[in-house]
């Protein structure tokens, strides 16, 4: 379809759901209930006779800021419905330059109301890392599909819980691995799948930059679970996964520390092996600690396969042994949301499932464990 | 210099060379050394009055024939003098290829006579590693310098014995670590040292090649004392520590083999991790089954600095955060083999000493061991 037609659709989505919130923006919540008691199909038969699914937001931080709300702009297959936040100033900001009516806005206290928003199909958790589970599954109880950002969560126990929640609500859960839906990646993917340069051998992968404020939430352990590695190490780690194609069987990690006040409570730097079954080796790093680690090569018989830069919101360039990598740059939110509410849409599995997060999940805790124990740890 | 005086003065040599050799052929070994009777003056003050020294090569395998011996008809400070094999027919070739009149071949057996060959002032061991301090010895103990082809040995006890006999001989002893030698690794180094970049963080770095013939003296273990990590991997591991400008302090290993028959004895690929003392860490890797990987990269607080292609013998390739690192390709041979007879002449030490080959073997020894008991490895 044209960029012409998908402004329309979104443009007539955006004036009926702004129109439906205007006439029920006087008696609030449950007033809107009501209102749209004619509406009150299964959840699934409304999704599927939605043409564009509504998106609430929890968290307005940068990303949701910078990256997703734009993104939800121009995305085809789901709009920014509804918003969650804890402060005020937000609530008004993004209610004029989104169009958001009061009765989609919520606190963090009044989220669970979203169980009577007809608007809301999808919630995208923006939030802190240790609030993921938390918000993903009280979206869950509320009947909504979940969308999620990287890391899933801060243990594989609460990815698991994640994915229960989601399983008996009979909801999606998908998680923000943006890179998936990025055409350089896509076509790294193929290549690898396709066998054309033999077998992999060896994949060297990295993520890092040099955070800024020291008081920001990614540096609290409570909140961000880890450092450097939960944050973008975990692209490196996703990368290796599906270049290889299997699951790492063995990990051997360190960690470096260099500023032990900046970094007191957690990673500055860490650098991992992980060994697959088929053979293949990944050396990984990842850094809070300096820019311009970002990017991945993977060796095969026959040639190789590389991104660099490979994990930022743009400018990815890419070669293989077989000539450049080259597509349009594009936005990978709009491409990962667009994917997701199709999924829900057409009833199929999303790709970056709750069960590709946990399977991160697994991966991160025995980096940490290794680095722990000063030994390699084996994953079964 | 121009090269139009270094091609007269090696001209010049070579004559001169040809025309001793020539006036002393029939008498054999012992009359020339009573034609050389008038020399006999201490080793230093002989070498310090030549403008050329004389080489004799030790062994006549791949990297003699296409790299060295061509080399020493374009260096300065030294020529082939000598050299030494186990097969006539090559006797036959070299002699009359490279002018080398018979007193000055030897063979395996013979060749501690090169004691009395005054032509020789450097013997330049290209033999399989385990040959290594064998040859190192007997020639320290004719009195001669020594250049030694990497890994300067399969132990450092066996590095060790090497240093010992040179210096009880009063010889030099250096390691033919050519890329120290080579201007885009120069550069590489200046800026590593100059710290333009601020404090390095990362080094990634690799080498590796798919190995042919299953039967060559590389696949064996008593040989070569290792497989890709002591042929190549030498590389990666001697670029950390020139970049670094220091010594690691921890290494953690793994090993990977996915043929077990070809390789039987010896690593297939091994990956490495390294902690300097500065809190610098490089990721290395090597392996012996597969091509393209052949390159560094180290990141520091403010730029990153990168040869890739690194560490063939022609075609490197530089950039640095400040733009290209571009030079002339040059004969690293050739470089190597100038600045090791110039050192002697000069009476100064070798950047690639004996001390240097040591400190590589130690690591070399540390990865091993990491390897075998599954866990980090410190150095003392």
């Amino acid at each position: 379809m044209t960029s012409k037609n998908q402004h329309s659709r979104r443009t007539f989505v955006k004036t009926l759901s702004a129109g439906l919130a205007a006439g029920v923006a006087v008696g609030g919540f449950h007033t809107e209930k009501k209102a749209h008691a004619e509406d009150k199909k299964s959840d699934s038969e409304k999704s599927g006779n939605k043409k564009s699914l509504g998106v609430a937001l929890v968290g307005l931080g940068s990303l949701s800021t910078n990256q997703i709300a734009p993104a939800l702009q121009k995305t085809s297959n789901c709009h920014l419905a509804a918003i969650v936040t804890g402060t005020p100033e937000k609530e008004q900001q993004w209610a004029s330059k989104y169009n958001v009516a009061r009765e989609h806005i919520y606190s963090y206290d009044t989220f669970d109301k979203v169980v009577g928003d007809d608007s809301v199909d999808i919630v995208y958790v923006v939030l802190p890392n240790s609030m993921h589970a938390e918000y993903t599954l009280r979206a869950a109880k509320a009947g909504k599909h979940v969308f999620c950002e990287k890391p899933m969560a801060n243990s594989v126990a609460d990815c698991q819980r994640m994915i229960d929640a989601c399983k008996l609500a009979n909801r999606q859960l998908g998680i923000g691995y943006r890179c998936q839906f990025e055409p350089h990646h896509q076509r790294c993917i193929e290549i690898a799948r396709s066998n054309d340069l033999g077998a992999m051998r060896l994949i060297d992968a990295g993520f890092g930059f040099k955070i800024g404020d020291p008081k920001q939430w990614r540096l609290n352990k409570q909140l961000a679970g880890g450092g450097a590695l939960m944050d973008v190490g975990i692209y490196a780690l996703q990368a290796c996964r599906y270049l290889a194609g299997e699951e790492p069987i063995s990990i051997t990690a360190q960690e470096t520390k260099t500023d032990a006040i900046k970094f007191a409570q957690v990673d500055e730097s860490i650098t991992w092996t992980m060994k697959f079954p088929s053979g293949v080796i990944a050396q990984c790093s990842t850094s809070y600690n300096f820019n311009g680690l970002n990017r991945f090569k993977a060796f095969s018989d026959n040639g190789y396969i590389q991104l660099d830069p490979a994990f930022g919101y743009s400018d990815i360039q890419g070669e293989s042994s077989q000539g450049p990598i080259k597509f349009e740059q594009v936005d990978h939110f709009q491409l990962e949301l667009d994917d997701f509410a199709s999924c829900i849409l057409e009833n199929k599995q999303s790709r970056v499932s709750g069960e590709e997060g946990l399977k991160d999940l697994k991966v991160i805790e025995a980096i940490y464990e290794s680095i722990r124990i000063g030994k390699t740890v084996t994953i079964s």
